[in-house]
Parts: structure tokens; C-alpha cells; sequence
């Protein structure tokens, strides 16, 4: 019992604790602080779910609804910035319960000295990249804050869009035999921000892959593909979101390393940084979890989009106790597990 | 013309120019930001309707949906907390569109070191205030950001609500004859947080009169009052709310400053601290401008609900060209202008 707390609880909680940076890193302890802070507080259907989106009916309408706060650094990266982030990040998480995004809002903190020309870049980029997912910037709010109280500029971003799935999309719907389907290789967001953070130099320029995910998706549903589980690959990669999905569905996830593809630059960065690349955060990646009648339709209609054009199955669910299993490339197997926080802070 | 470009812009906008304080208090700067920088960058008719929240259609429902980032500082004062602010804040927006206020989402940013039960505190304080605003929180996230990089906690909240007045509440609706009703007194909140943040001891404590205002406005339509436009007093308070009202409508708005309940405590602080409270912040108080043949019911419903019980006619709407007159204690009239910015930085 005593190494059951440690396992779930890692941090002294006690009256006198204080929050730490691996609170907000995805892992252990923001799990931690869902369930012991927020999810007794706010005790509903919708919040128990715990999915990237909440799920409701209003006005006879079907919605999904999500938040998300940005406090990346640097706010401007290869491959994107804040202000592209916000949007991408929003939409996928509207775009991983099933639903497609209508509607965004922004609320901007932003530190007094922040040059005008950093903030209108930062627009310019949400313009854009909400064009390019189809939703439109509805409402919005601006508060600043003095000198040294927040830095440079921290954005929310909530999104609401109609739920066009047929059945839901959640970890609830997993079974064993289902196929794990990877959208593409891993690791590239993580690097090229920690990149330019610590001014460091590749061989390669590594760049994000933020992007929008709602088109695959609505792809491999309207191929008739019957989703049980879709998750992007953010804050703590795909070793954090196999976990979730695993200790949320009670079964184990089985994956073969082989088959995951990091590029040699993110394997370079990721050896001389120790680095492991599967906890690395990803803007533009997924996991799809089919049943195995539709892994092949899934994997088609996936290609079929640039974000998804490498898609490959890279595991399956088996019965099990709510962990991932990593079998490597040298045949042998290991747990690959929920890390406390995450490797690299203020990420997303 | 000079003139005119030094109205609509009092401060240096080109590209060495930066963020001030001033930018985020609701004034005139703030509009600025608003028309400068984000109105161009998204343009659709939601976003340019400028209202307290969005009203949209989806999926054959008419939705309403807004944002608001709280930095209130301190975290804490006479009368509630930023928890509180944030949950009835984005009730308040919803209501003022006359949407039914239905479900929350709150994104934290945390400065490592918060001790967890100050956050304990807050989302305690955020359940209480959801629950008393029949809201439910269904979504959130949490980042984590070091030391000095953020002032404790910022919240960010996001609401959709069901829209249920049958005609729109916008300023575009607002006509010469309408009548101007104030829901209470003014000034508690901005003096509430400042006697805290300056360690002020007034004779009488002074407690923010931050509150839900959904069912008072449902009261409200429910008495069959064609309410034309509904406006919360918070950032620059009632003297700001009826500039953009004014300067949205196009009509100016006439006030009899004898009609404005202003209790001796807020009088005698204002005074003290050389403020007006016309622009201080409200967080529980609103404006109705309604028709004249409706102006009883609308009091009448108004005076029905706690929050309104002392809702009085203030002033009327007469043809002009956007702009607010006060007509004075002593009969003499004045400008009751748009300012700058606000007169407290981080007052919600």
C-alpha cells in the first residue's frame, strides 16, 4: 500500500506543498493534481471523461469544447510559434474526440514591454492557421500585467465544434485486439523548441510538426472507420498518451519499437541531450486506436492526408493491467512508463 | 485631422512601440489594440459585433461563447477571489448577450512555488461560484512556468451558453428614447481589491460585489422587456461601458450623476486615492437599456433578484454622435469620457 501511494503520488501533497514545474509537464503529477485538486472539485460526466475535449449536448446540438493555455518558450520557433500553437492545439484536441472545429476564442496575458510587432505576429500566425483549419476567431480578451509578472506572452485558446462522430471516441471504447495506429514520426516540436531555447546548432534543422489534425480525422471517419480512441502526441509524446489511454481503458498496450519512426536528426538531438524521443512532445501527431476489420481503411484514409502520410500500426491492445510494453529492437521488452513530469519544460 | 488621429490613438503605435499597462484596462488604448491589431487580423461578423460574447449557430443551435483571463492581484480580497471573478465573470458575458450561461472550461497558468492549497482555495472557490451560477466546469488545462515568470496564478475561463432572448441585445439596437438602467450601486470591486493591495484600512470594509448576474437578466426577458442592450461594468467601470455603448450605437447617452448610488465608504476611498468611481470596476453591477414602454417591468424584474434589488433609471438616450454626458449635482453638464486606460492595473 505504502508503494501504491508513491506510485500515484510522487510529491509530498501535503498542506505545505508547493506547485512544481513537473506539475505541468502531462506526467505523474499533473495526473496527480486532476485527480486530487480539480476532479473532486468539479465532479461531472463530461470532466470525468477526461478527454482532450468535453462532449454535451446543448440546444439539441452536439458539441465538443476545449482549453488550452500556451506559455511555450521561446514564443517563436522553426516550424511555428505561439500564436500557430494555440490554434493547431486547440483544434486537434477538438479533433480527437471526433468533432469538427467551428469556433475559437483567444485570451491574451501579456507582459508590459512586449514589443507591438511580436504581438502582430503572433495574430498574423493565428489568422493563418485558423484559415487553414477552417475555423473562425470568434471572441477574445486582453489583460496585461507589469515588467517581470508574467513572460512576454502566455495565450489561451478555447475551441467548440459539432461532434460528427456516430459513436464516441474515447479510451472507454478500447478492446483488446484493437490496432494501434501511429500517425507519423516523433519528437520533432520538443526539439525545435529546446532548439532555439538553449541556441543549440544540428546538423539538420529540425522543425516543428505542428499542424492541424481535424481533416485526417474526418477522413478516417467518413472511410467508414469505426475509431474507438484517438489521442495527439503533445506534452510528455507518445509514451505519456499510450499511458493514459492505457490506465483509462484498463488494458495493456503492446508496441513495437521498430516501428516508430524518429528521424536521424531527432535521434542525434535526442542522444546528446539524453533525450528519450518518445516522451518528446509532437503538434501534429496521433495515435489511432481501430479494430483490426479497419486498421487497413484507417491506415489508407490516414495517407491520404500530408499530416498522416506515413501512418503505420505500430502496436495493439492485449488484456492487461493498464500499462505500455515497449518491445525493442534487440527483441527484448520493457514498461515504458508514466515519466513524473515532463523532460522539457514550458514545451506547448 | 491630427487631432482626431491623436483621439483615437494617444499612444506611440508604430514598430518600436511596445505593450503598457495601459493597454489592458479597458480604455481607450485597449479599443485600440482591438481595432488596430486584432479586428483586421479576424474578420467575421461575430468577432466584429464587439459584445460581451459571440452569438453563433451551430448545429441548429444558437450559441453563445466567450473568454475572459483573470490576473487579479491580489489573488485574494474582501468579497471573493480570483476563482470566483473568473467562474461569475464569464457567466456575467454570456448573460449580457442574454444567453443562458450552460458550461465553463479554466485554464491555469501557475508560477512554480504557488503553495497547492492556495489553489485548493481557488477551485473551491470556482466549484462554489459554478454551482451558484448553475454552470458546470467540463474542461480544463494547467501549465506550470518558473519562478518570476508569472505572479502566481492566472485564470483563464471560457463559457458556451444557450442564447434565449428572442430579438438580439446588441448596441446596434440601442434608439433615441431608450432608457438607461443602472442595476446598483458602484465601485466596490476596484476599491475592495485596491484597500488589499495598498494595505488600506477604511472605516467601513468595503467587500466587492462581484456576483452572477445570468438569472436576473433571465428575469428580466422573462417579463417580456425588449431589452436592447445589456452591458457588466467591469474593466473602467459604468463610465467606460456607456462610452462604447455610445460609440457602438452612435447615439449619445445622457446620465444624472444624482441617480448614481455610490455608497459613503466607496465615496469617501475614491476621495482618498484621487479616483472617480464612474470608471471604477464592478463585477456584479450592469446596465439596461431598454424602451420606455418597458422600462417598469424592466425595473420591477430587476428589483426581483438580490443582485438588482436597488436598479434605478439613470439616464436616456438621445440623438448625438457617440458620446456620454453627465448632467451634475449641481445642474451643470460634462463630458464623461473615455479613458485611457484604467485607473487600476490588474483589477480582475
Amino acid at each position: 500500500m505504502a508503494d501504491d501511494f508513491i506510485l500515484t503520488c510522487p510529491s509530498p501533497i501535503g498542506p505545505r506543498a508547493t506547485i512544481q514545474l513537473a506539475h505541468g509537464g502531462g506526467g505523474r503529477l499533473t495526473r496527480g493534481l486532476l485527480e486530487q485538486v480539480f476532479l473532486p472539485a468539479f465532479d461531472n460526466p463530461a470532466l470525468a471523461a477526461r478527454l482532450d475535449a468535453a462532449v454535451f449536448d446543448l440546444g439539441g446540438a452536439r458539441l465538443a469544447f476545449t482549453t488550452d493555455s500556451y506559455v511555450v518558450d521561446p514564443l517563436f520557433f522553426p516550424g511555428g510559434d505561439i500564436g500557430k500553437l494555440a490554434v493547431f492545439g486547440t483544434v486537434n484536441d477538438l479533433a480527437m474526440v471526433g468533432a469538427r472545429p467551428a469556433f475559437l476564442s483567444a485570451g491574451f496575458v501579456l507582459e508590459e514591454g512586449l514589443p507591438l510587432d511580436d504581438l502582430r505576429r503572433i495574430v498574423a500566425s493565428m489568422r493563418e492557421a485558423a484559415t487553414q483549419a477552417g475555423v473562425e476567431l470568434v471572441t477574445g480578451d486582453t489583460k496585461v500585467v507589469g515588467r517581470g509578472k508574467a513572460d512576454r506572452c502566455f495565450v489561451n485558446t478555447s475551441g467548440v465544434g459539432l461532434v460528427a462522430a456516430a459513436r464516441p471516441i474515447a479510451p472507454a471504447r478500447v478492446r483488446a485486439g484493437d490496432l494501434v495506429v501511429l500517425s507519423g514520426d516523433v519528437g520533432r516540436h520538443g526539439i525545435a523548441v529546446l532548439s532555439v531555447r538553449e541556441s543549440l546548432a544540428f546538423e539538420t534543422s529540425i522543425e516543428s510538426d505542428c499542424a492541424p489534425l481535424a481533416a485526417v480525422v474526418q477522413g478516417v471517419l467518413e472511410a467508414g472507420v469505426d475509431v474507438h480512441c484517438l489521442r495527439d502526441l503533445t506534452r510528455g509524446g507518445l509514451a505519456t498518451a499510450l499511458n493514459e489511454i492505457a490506465m483509462d481503458s484498463g488494458f495493456c498496450v503492446e508496441v513495437d519499437e521498430t516501428a516508430i519512426a524518429v528521424t536521424s536528426a531527432v535521434e542525434g538531438a535526442c542522444e546528446l541531450l539524453g533525450l528519450d524521443p518518445l516522451y518528446v512532445a509532437n503538434e501534429g501527431r496521433f495515435v489511432a486506436f481501430v479494430p483490426p476489420e479497419d486498421v487497413e481503411a484507417a491506415v489508407r484514409a490516414m495517407r491520404g492526408h500530408a499530416v498522416a502520410k506515413d501512418a503505420v500500426v505500430i502496436g495493439r491492445v492485449v488484456e492487461g493491467r493498464g500499462s505500455v510494453v515497449l518491445r525493442g529492437r534487440l527483441g527484448g521488452r520493457r514498461w515504458l512508463d508514466l515519466l513524473s513530469g515532463e523532460q522539457l519544460p514550458r514545451i506547448c
